[in-house]
């Protein structure tokens, strides 16, 4: 259920530590001994962070350079602002027609003499 | 650890049901009933769902009502797009450095009378 990319993008931001690997990675390429240096945390469980992200296209290693740095694929981050924004939009939307219905039935409420304030002062 | 709240909306977000959840609920609000329709699950299983959406602030039920609809918080949407946004941000301001760096260092490897082709071409 949960296999789709961006379920998994979600779930790897979901843990404040891997945020901050992204965080770290978005100012330059680290090691993950790097990485893990200011965590009170074993190379073993960055590692293992670093695996989740990965997994989610987060991340990614370089193979052939021998300090291996760790890379952040920042454009991945466009698939949830993508997501994100269709929905917010569509939230927002209803918003703006429901306030024209308020407005709609307020201007309704106002006895007759009041419903046209501007009827002939239009010039 | 992941107790923050931006940790339990991304967490919230990792599974397609509780995103399809929010995306009906952009469009109007809806009873627990009316969620589960569509979806080959019980009642209870969408109940669920729509609680750790509530637990994140992406949703909020009515209390008074009989009905009890579910509607969705869009402005918590606003703390994901503002983590995002820092990190891809600066990771842009680290790509545009690198291609000034390139530029600089291709530069620099013109011969000596390529380097300045300008020269003397001012008025």
């Amino acid at each position: 259920m949960a296999d789709d990319q961006l379920s998994r993008i979600f779930a790897a931001l979901a843990d404040p530590t891997r945020r901050d690997v992204v965080a770290r990675l978005a100012v330059g390429d680290a090691t993950v001994g790097e990485l893990a240096g200011p965590y009170d945390v074993s190379i073993q469980a960055v590692s293992k962070h670093i695996g989740v992200l990965t997994d989610a296209g987060l991340v990614s290693k370089s193979k052939d350079a021998q300090r291996r740095p760790c890379h952040l694929e920042a454009e991945v981050f466009d698939l949830m602002t993508k997501w994100i924004e269709r929905y917010r939009q569509k939230a927002q939307e209803r918003y703006e027609r429901l306030d024209a219905v308020l407005a709609e039935l307020q201007s309704d409420e106002l006895p007759t003499n009041h419903r046209h304030p501007q009827q002939g002062a239009a010039s």
